[in-house]
């Protein structure tokens, strides 16, 4: 294989493009791999469709070898399945809609659950055909409301989605762990580092989950990792319940006038200031802070929710989601609050939430935070301007309407098994797994017979890898300030090539060597531009990122030319020193080091 | 490669799917290649899939040859570059239309012009950086009104389509026939039989193009073609235009009572009753037949348009659905009658049509038949019930608001070049080539310098192959009443290896023979399935079609293997007879026999 830069179809850019905020979207635009069509929406050049075949393939091979079968479905799907599962709705904006010239309801699918297990369902009928793996690499679609970072979170992408069928739990518990272990496989072949994370299932729905996550500071995900060996994305982490107290000796709640306090800081300092406690100053974490949101359910329907959190914690609105979903949680605005003038902005207590504490049918939902024991006394809003009352205590003097995830997870707040306190860090999802379990079979009603020839419900797997994400992740992965610096197995060539100067030599050579390269199977990016200069050239070669550069140029008066590294091997520092090698030699010495570089 | 059927995912069906009109769609259901999702929107199974990306392989592979450089554009797109070219609207109810949740307007590609010509623009400035060709394979949009046959009419479909940028119609040209070239190799390697024809344009603009048509009585697309070479989708064939006659001595126009007479038959059976030739019967050509349609324009308008032919000839409305594009016709209704009280139904004629023979300016457009040349003589109709005027001469009586091809095409009718008769025949369109000019490039802002440094407008080409198309014009020239009989370039398995019987020796010398055959790299489709009787597999071999079908069963017996072809080399008839061959050379004979094939 070899590409010439006189007729390749590409531009590099010195310039970082305006709306690019992270490493990969700036370079792979900058070095001609992609380019935006719309928001969320890109077209790959002829250089980033060379990389994201090679992690297709990596993807196909790792898919075969765990018998997983090739399909391929269409993007254009009709509105009855996804109403049969009810995900028509849930999906809300996210989902892409339209309708046909016979104004029938159809969808450009973000994912495929329904039309996979009619598949099953129109072609098998027995346990003997079980189980089954099939998978496809198709592009998806959903309507992000905030598409950003390129590829990272893009509006149409390229996603491979696998989905298993058993007959029962043992057979899925098999299944999950042969994709998960060919999610492992694949990502270490891309040589992306990754972490295994409980997760939620959100809309997909099902009894269990677990993301792939690439550890970056520019990463959407946050998750969690204690010393004992717990990990999982924020929104699935659980809070542990804490023991309820005794409260026979609690003394009476009461009432006193805090006036110009609306804020937990306000409400403290004066607190200590007129109402001091006897054995400490009061904290944050004494005080109930309830939080005013809206939910939006799928239907459309807007609700006015409130969430009591201690008030050291702030409301963490993602995981606040995903304990709510597939409701969407809006900040409450002026026309919330008009709709319920018992709300006393900066002074909202249990007095007027919650149908237990009011009495009334369509009181606000009130959701507090685990913490939230019996037997907990706290400072809260009365409701009332400038009041609020202490040794309020939970169980006796308010109740919740249930309790909620939605406090914000802190660095050393304890791992809910117990294995030691919590670290904090971002990362990419690059894969995420789903047992499924019956939720979709059932609802589209895929059974088979089992050996007694009687009718049992199919249990179901699901498992994407955004594969167009994985060449966003690749390339943070691998660059520096002067460029991408891919990984053999996933550079649109092994080799870039630079002839410079103007001797009519140079460029014989060159093209002699390319030629001997390209019969030992490397792949080569030649610059072969006449009247470019070295520097330009170098840059380019710099900013594309081919993992060996050879460079055809002065040396050869010598007989040499230049062998190096776009990075250094094994994690070493500094800019890759150039090897002299003999003109003569050069093919075989190039083709063994892409050849090293490719067994990793 | 080794698929076995007792894993594949594939169900054969004995049964014709109801919807299926031709064999290429009847079979690829059955057989387990495609599976309907919605209407013209179709599942590719794993066998499918195989053939697919074999196809799409060839594509690549020509189009890698002809220097042309793949890149990968989303289907969703904004409507603003579709707008600035007149898309939008033009494609009418064909473009699957939405909008995102931030309500702007959105469309499904069905072809990719405008972003082409955005693309280059945004890349390239100068004469140097061209000529330029670049392609893709891409799933595309077009919401048909009436999708049918499978593959080969589907509302979503793969297809390739190329681009060529050059700075003058001589380089237009020349990529042109490049293209052409490749196209012409293209359908040969895959064994697809074509025809090239003159085509319109159609939506696509441009100042020629032609078309690539697989003769077949199912095919859509009529085309002629003359013995002197010419050939033509009817829809491009142009009427030779007769000299015009002298009328001078022409008698006047007289209009005569012919009672019940709506039809040209009983016109001409009256005429020749009441008002005989001296020299000859009356027949249906001596009379001009006005034909009321309706024309809706992109814009939604609708407008009610007579159209005169020879009485002797229909209108054929994809003819003059071409002629009127972006217009679609539509047959005319009552309520277009009772907007024109002045049509007469059955005695319509020119003295209510056009703004000459009216003087009015909101008069009915009157288009005619070119045959209709100044001095020619009518019988039509008067305009009044049971009433026709005879010796109307056109160019003395009455004119036209212009000409129109709309006149059906008729075999021996004359070949518009003088090349002799021409002879009718189907086909379907399996490419596609456009001459495309600067259409797109003027309305999108497509210059690049020229060597003095002054701006010209890139002249553009575009070259479409339906690449899922393809597959189903495979199955239609590669089947029998048995099933498919693939070409060995295309066919998911070059071999498909049978055993038979329970006997425990035959299942492990076939699992050894499928092994000798992988080592030598040929595709296998083993069917070991245990319980499943041999007229069961001979059945499902014949009907999945791989080229060549090995027995393993009784005869080892004696030592031999059944090799036979899925059908005669050569194009001999009757049933392939089997060849006995040895079990020790089966896999040498079988890999040499497979070779064989693929040389073609």
């Amino acid at each position: 294989m070899l590409l010439r830069m006189s007729t390749l179809f590409v531009r590099t850019l010195r310039e970082d493009p305006a709306d690019a905020e992270v490493p990969s979207h700036r370079l792979l635009v900058r070095a001609g791999y992609i380019r935006r069509a719309a928001p969320g929406i890109y077209t790959w050049l002829p250089l980033g469709l060379r990389v994201l075949a090679k992690v297709e393939a990596v993807v196909r091979e790792e898919m075969a070898a765990i018998g997983a079968q090739e399909v391929h479905f269409p993007a254009l799907l009709p509105r009855e399945p996804y109403e049969e599962t009810g995900r028509w709705t849930e999906y809300g904006p996210n989902l892409f809609r339209l309708r046909d010239r016979r104004e029938n309801d159809y969808l450009l699918a973000p994912t495929h659950e329904e039309m996979f297990t009619l598949l099953v369902k129109d072609l098998y009928s027995s346990y003997k055909d079980l189980p089954l793996a099939l998978y496809q690499i198709q592009t998806k679609y959903r309507d992000e409301a905030r598409p950003r970072a390129g590829l990272l979170r893009g509006r149409e992408f390229v996603m491979k989605d696998a989905y298993s069928f058993d007959v029962d739990d043992t057979g899925l518990e098999a299944a999950y762990q042969r994709q998960r272990e060919a999610y492992q496989r694949i990502f270490s072949r891309l040589g992306l580092d990754f972490v295994i994370v409980s997760a939620v299932s959100g809309a997909m729905g099902g009894s269990g989950s677990e993301e792939f996550l690439m550890p970056t500071p520019i990463g959407e995900d946050t998750f969690v990792r204690s010393p004992g060996g717990y990990a999982a994305n924020v929104e699935a982490v659980t809070t542990p319940v804490p023991d309820p107290l005794p409260f026979d000796d609690a003394p009476a709640a009461h009432v006193e006038d805090t006036p110009d306090t609306p804020t937990i800081e306000t409400l403290v300092a004066l607190a200590d200031e007129r109402f001091p406690r006897p054995d400490r100053a009061w904290t944050a974490a004494d005080t109930l802070k309830n939080v005013v949101v809206a939910l939006v359910h799928p239907d459309g329907e807007r609700e006015v929710v409130v969430v009591g959190v201690p008030g050291d914690r702030e409301v963490d609105v993602k995981r606040l989601e995903a304990s709510l979903a597939p409701a969407a949680v809006e900040t409450a605005g002026e026309a919330d609050f008009a709709r319920h003038p018992e709300l006393v902005k900066g002074y909202i207590g249990p007095g007027v939430l919650g149908r237990a504490n009011t009495g009334r049918e369509d009181a606000i939902r009130y959701l507090l935070d685990p913490r939230v024991v019996p037997g907990t006394r706290w400072v809260t809003g009365a409701d009332e301007p400038g009041r609020h009352v202490f040794d309020l205590v939970a169980g006796r003097d308010f109740v919740g309407d249930g309790t909620v995830e939605a406090a914000e997870v802190r660095s050393g707040d304890p791992a809910p098994d117990g294995s030691g306190p919590l670290e904090l860090a971002r990362g990419i999802e690059i894969g995420h797994i789903f047992q499924l379990g019956r939720k979709y079979a059932e609802a589209l009603g895929l059974t088979v017979l089992d050996q007694n020839g009687k009718a049992v419900t199919v249990t179901m797997g699901s498992y994407g890898i955004g594969v167009s994400r994985a060449v966003a992740a690749l390339a943070e992965t691998n660059h520096d300030d002067a460029g991408l610096a891919w990984p053999a197995a996933v550079a649109p060539a092994h080799v870039h090539l630079v002839a410079t100067g103007k001797d009519q030599a140079v460029f014989s050579a060159a093209e002699e060597l390319a030629a001997d390269l390209v019969g030992l199977g490397v792949e080569v990016l030649y610059d072969d531009r006449p009247k470019v200069s070295p520097g330009v050239k170098f840059a380019d070669a710099e900013l594309i990122g081919a993992p060996v550069v050879v460079v055809v140029g002065r040396g050869l008066a010598d007989g040499v030319v230049d062998v190096r590294l776009r990075r250094p091997v094994g994690g070493g520092e500094g800019r890759p020193q150039g090897e002299q090698v003999p003109v003569a030699q050069a093919a075989d010495h190039v083709g063994r080091l892409v050849a090293d570089l490719l067994q990793g």
